[in-house]
């Protein structure tokens, strides 16, 4: 089938448009390259099925046109500004870039007659939840970011058009995603500070903070899962792993990875980072009714994920 | 106080602008008459505690500067697209005016270091539940409305700023509301068509269908409720009627007030007329545990909005 794939050039965008073609379907990968990368399609850009189109999703006429260019069989919207740290500091862009931008893709596809929509949210939605795990139908929650304030209404936003235009909207709320390509957050900052210094490691909080990831191929095929059971009308689905993972011993599997022995400095206290997320456990019976369930544990996510940047020393700039 | 209101020459904005001058305080009404109506700010304007600002809401730079110049201690945001069932026409309007022109006041107050902020949204949020009367913390509900899907984005973006920057940000879930200055729905629609032939009504369905609506002066007693119960953070509660009226009831009271005796022509069948919202039934023991109940009837609300029509028959237009 035809795939129209926002946000192609990114992490999670890219690593789909390498499924899909290896698959067997055409993709249409649609991207600005404000933060997706050139790199990350070297596989793709290869293989005659794939396109490239180069622009900004806020931009209907141009995100119109693609889509009536590439007829395709479902879009798969991933373009976001996931950078939720600075919600406050820049108070538009998740505006723009997460609602705006999905009305946009949502009114391509009402004109160009295109009809099924994978969307990308966060288990952000949620707030600070009462119930753990966190399910699909969790009490109406309190928006406590503008990060996930502004997913939220991209959800409502496709599941609107999908009630009033007959779409079929899946919208899947997502947990913390490694592997491959994955450049931000607190392995890729472990890993570029052991290569600047290789004897010692600071590590906020006290190192026994627990961290749930899911592998960036268990979301992928959470995905197809989805697509190949997809009924027309609005449906959400939450994914992530049941694991946790300890600070400390993400930390001993990076530096074995990197064959490094530092002195590891924890700087004490139970809280991570500046800006870590708040908790976020999300309930998956749902799509695990599907037949889906993750593949990959959590030392193989923090494994893999290490492994792409010794591969790929050039991402750290 | 100093009172800031958007759509402050709307039916809600301008009654509650008459509510806060009886009471003392200082209003600056800023509105872009896209809707408003001179009419409704007659006796307002002749209070010297009143000002009026004429532009557009999404205007970040004029609602910024008339922030500053009133150093308002509440914004009361009403300034909305109300008009529900054209959303599948023009699918922009409502993302542009109720989320993103929520988006613009917030970020006006918080330029201009004004934290406390009143928001009207609509029953619609909670789409077609599965519990009536819905309460505040139903089950996360479904879009089924561009409107809905609007107002919601707009709820969550104050939820947020409340939480990122220490504001106030009371939200109300309303129902249909009636009275003085709503030229809108099936009771204007009745007068209109009764002073054109005042020996016939056409109403769509049986006459059966029962409707809930608030007096507004009733909504507007329950923003003052929670205006002084408020604390700092998001806060969200429904208002409503519990009870209902049926539409045969409605159009005897018109009628009576219109002195007409006309063939009551009932279309059949269950339905309403196209575009009928869906069933609303709040449950409202938030807002009533803080002391507040409505004061005004049914019959008294659909009256009072046949009254104020009569006196001010240059509404029709």
């Amino acid at each position: 089938m035809n795939l129209f794939v926002t946000g192609g050039a990114g992490f999670i965008g890219s690593t789909f448009c390498d499924s899909a073609l290896s698959r067997g379907h055409a993709v249409t990968c649609f991207d600005d390259f404000s933060t997706g990368k050139e790199l990350f399609l070297a596989e793709a850009g290869r293989s005659d099925r794939f396109r490239l189109v180069r622009a900004d999703i806020r931009d209907l006429p141009q995100i119109h046109g693609a889509m009536e260019a590439a007829r395709p069989d479902w879009v798969a919207h991933f373009a976001a500004n996931a950078d939720v740290r600075r919600g406050t500091e820049r108070t538009r862009r998740d505006l723009e870039i997460n609602t705006i931008g999905t009305w946009t893709v949502l009114e391509a596809m009402r004109l160009a007659g295109a009809s099924r929509l994978l969307f990308t949210s966060t288990g952000s939605v949620y707030g600070e939840p009462a119930v753990f795990p966190t399910p699909e139908d969790a009490p109406f929650p309190e928006q406590t970011s503008l990060y996930g304030a502004s997913k939220l209404a991209g959800e409502g936003l496709v599941s609107a058009y999908s009630h009033g235009f007959g779409m079929t909207g899946v919208v899947f709320r997502l947990v913390s995603v490694l592997g491959p390509r994955y450049t931000h957050g607190h392995v890729f900052d472990f890993v570029r500070g052991l290569r600047r210094d290789p004897t010692r490691l600071d590590v906020l909080g006290d190192g026994n903070q627990t961290k749930s990831y899911l592998h960036v191929q268990d979301l992928i095929a959470g995905f197809w899962t989805a697509i190949e059971r997809a009924r027309p009308g609005p449906s959400v689905y939450n994914i992530g792993h049941d694991d946790t993972l300890i600070v400390r011993e993400s930390v001993r599997i990076i530096c074995a990875k990197l064959g490094v022995s530092p002195d590891v400095v924890y700087g004490g206290g139970t809280r991570g980072w500046v800006g870590d997320s708040p908790r976020i456990q999300l309930d998956t019976r749902k799509i695990r009714a599907l037949g889906w369930a993750p593949r990959h544990g959590l030392p193989e996510a923090v494994s893999d994920t290490v492994e792409y940047l010794l591969a790929n020393p050039e991402l750290f700039g």
